[in-house]
């Protein structure tokens, strides 16, 4: 049984690259699709495609415009998301695509280190099972096989 | 036509106090709903109620799960979102029930300062309005009523 | 049985005020919503709230949220939709709202003159009952209290 | 991962010819579907299957149920809608599709020239994305894939 | 708790009236609505709004709208819903208001005579409870208030 | 692009065959599924599966049991559903299937000979397409895929 | 805001009573609804309705027929759901009714005992809180009114 | 037709070989999936893949969250879900899996043995078809197919 995995979350490690490798070690049926990953590209796809827009709020309105459309067709076709979680940065994006695929019933994983169990609790709570590391997320998906 | 409001987010200010007084002064019929805003009532509730639990994880899970009990019911029950970001903490719930209020098609008012524009932009590009003040978003209520 | 019927549709004439005047005088206990019908107010209401826009474009993007978010939370709140069509202007917002609404199982009436049976055919043919005056839609709402 | 992407709209230029060919020189897995373009055919449909209506009504009430249950079925396969607007005609079909792939959670791309921006405002808001050209629909598609 | 029941079916005989007037004498707070039950006017109802039709498919196909109008406002907003089948007719409305509601989630009750077991086998099925009388129906209610 | 076509009701004649054979000979991608045709079969499953019930109201409950969980498996992949009516029998599967397929917003077509359209009058209004020959139901298939 | 509860499970001590006169005395604004806990009767109900019934299948299938309708009415209407399993019988109704109601959506509170922490473990997890006194499930509803 | 078919119930026996056994022998095309069949696996995979957990409450909150996981992926790729409940045990999860299922609408057949019709018979009245053997539960499955 083939399945759709979307990766939300951290952009700026390659955990992504590291779970797809570790799916393939494991024969894995399993195809992965993200988020924009190129932090810069996906900040200036609505000037890129739209052209110079008159101020900072317009560009980012532009571009999360084609970013959010891009999600959307994503994790519509996704079988199961996993919500990466790093220590950094707001991650706001994180947050709200995590909370949309639960609320669209897509059985989800949230991967975060131990200093956000407390900011996170209720995401995690909602999301059907909360992991540190990305080969425990690999177990979790692995274990759907067994 | 009575509506019910839920208000999501920033809980050391006191925002819903100043929202509810002037929909009130403009006669709006308007019922406001909110999450638990006592910080220290929201951390404790699953001890409460639940008596103490093994470490913070557990303290962490127990209260979570009734906070997101709280919140299912009530943003279940309201017409209308309206989710506030302050500067400070990652707000990570704020984030999770606005975008779980977008996906159950809740029409949702995002109130955030200028300064994050840049970190909201997805969510607010996914909300139907996105404003910097409170008065502002009492006044897309009140438009409403027009 | 109460019902709320939202009005879609052509603000330049008095239709509204007729239907409730008529569906008063006939006792239906209906309670009617409408779309801003102040054409300036729809037009300028991003920027009398959100302050002004860098260019056209974004002035109407702005309203265009905002005038969104209203219609939003009144036709959700709506048993019953009627959506009436002119013969001037492009109309979009009126297709608009007819085809979300029946698109939503809103029960839709559709009033349009003679003139216009040929380019709104496909939307006539999805929605429950097209007629073209204001007197046989009441007949249409008066008939369910039969 | 194919996409199957819907194309409404405008019928009287090729421009749904001009994205397949730039898709496919692009290598871009889509396939694409779109509703009857031979404007005849989509007018006479009815009475080329059903016999002859007593007059137009009738005949293009009987064009419409068959030109709705196409446009069904091809939608409802979608992943992606885009919706074109030209400057000629009131579109009532586009901006009827457009609405209710929207309302259906359909990823939408509205393409409509410069002048169409105001009467369109709020269409827009509601899609995913605005933009001017087949081109930049194009690029908007080609970066689901990035 | 107030509930409201569709009363579909059967419109040649007196039930609805024995069946509110039997809920009423066991003060269950309930709302009946139903169909149109004058057969005339429910024939007539097209051509009464819209003007003569040419020719009875469209007499027919006019007063449908209409009559299907009134039954999704009224089936929408039932709790429950009750199907009478007599013994004379093809009743397809019946079965095709029961069916509806059925895949709705509408709790529905059918109501038919003995000889109608085998014809009916499948629809009886589906429903919740089948009965073959109206006290039964009813008894059925009032279990809901024990 | 490959579809399914459910083909509920009458099961006397050859409808079915006919209509599958002139879809091959149009090379239309189409996969026919149907009800059981074989009605002592359809009849008797239940007593076949389920061994002897104490009297017909039993065996018809212990056979329309399983005729319904085939009908759900087949209709829920299909992506068009066409129902026949005969002029004979009282027909309330093939009403039953087509008001739950119209429900579940499946597009839909219903071939009934003349006689039938005035007790058919509101299903028809409901189901997308009403022709009165297996070849114009072919027609319209036909018609997706021009 | 008035909330309708839906108390499943354990019918044989009187734990509703207690719950409905705490929630009194706490002037919490609730309406609790319920099985029929009445045992014998929920087993004959049925037959009481029905008549005579040729064996204990049939006895129970009538009578079930009749508690999943007044179930399904009941638990369409509430706002929250508490299911007590006790420590005795299989209880596969409150289990059933639990996970319903946890795929409807429905906000969910399980009290159970302790010793049935591990056969109830996936059903905990799903629901939103899990407690062991009807006291606690209190508090959790009280919490919603702080 | 492919179709995807989630066993739920009895771990302890070797019934899912014997149905895919047979399926294959009567060349059925279906796919068969289910939970974890390995009792302690299932119990600990919480702790297998998370680490100790303090105490037993904790060690089967995180082994059910993972396995809710695994049974949310599954049945929602499933077309049909059999759950088979044997003599032993309280299967509360079996319960669960039923209901789910027949509440997200999938087809849905239980097998059970004689002895527990009584305890069961609300759940077998919302399933599709209960059958007493595996070998009844083919029947069903191969009439798909007839």
């Amino acid at each position: 049984m083939n399945l759709t995995v979307y990766l939300a979350g951290e952009i700026h490690t390659d955990w992504r690259e590291e779970l797809k490798e570790k799916a393939e070690k494991n024969n894995l049926p399993l195809t992965f699709v993200s988020p924009q990953t190129n932090h810069n590209r996906s900040d200036d796809i609505g000037e890129d495609i739209l052209g110079e827009q008159p101020g900072n709020l317009y560009k980012d309105d532009a571009a999360s415009g084609i970013n959010n459309f891009r999600t959307q067709v994503l994790i519509q076709k996704a079988d199961v998301v996993i919500a990466l979680f790093g220590e950094k940065y707001r991650q706001w994006n994180t947050a709200m695509d995590a909370s949309a695929a639960i609320t669209m019933n897509k059985p989800t994983i949230i991967i975060r280190p131990e200093p956000l169990i407390h900011p996170l609790k209720e995401l995690s709570n909602k999301a059907n099972v909360t992991v540190e590391t990305v080969d425990q997320a690999l177990d979790v998906l692995r274990y759907i096989y067994e």
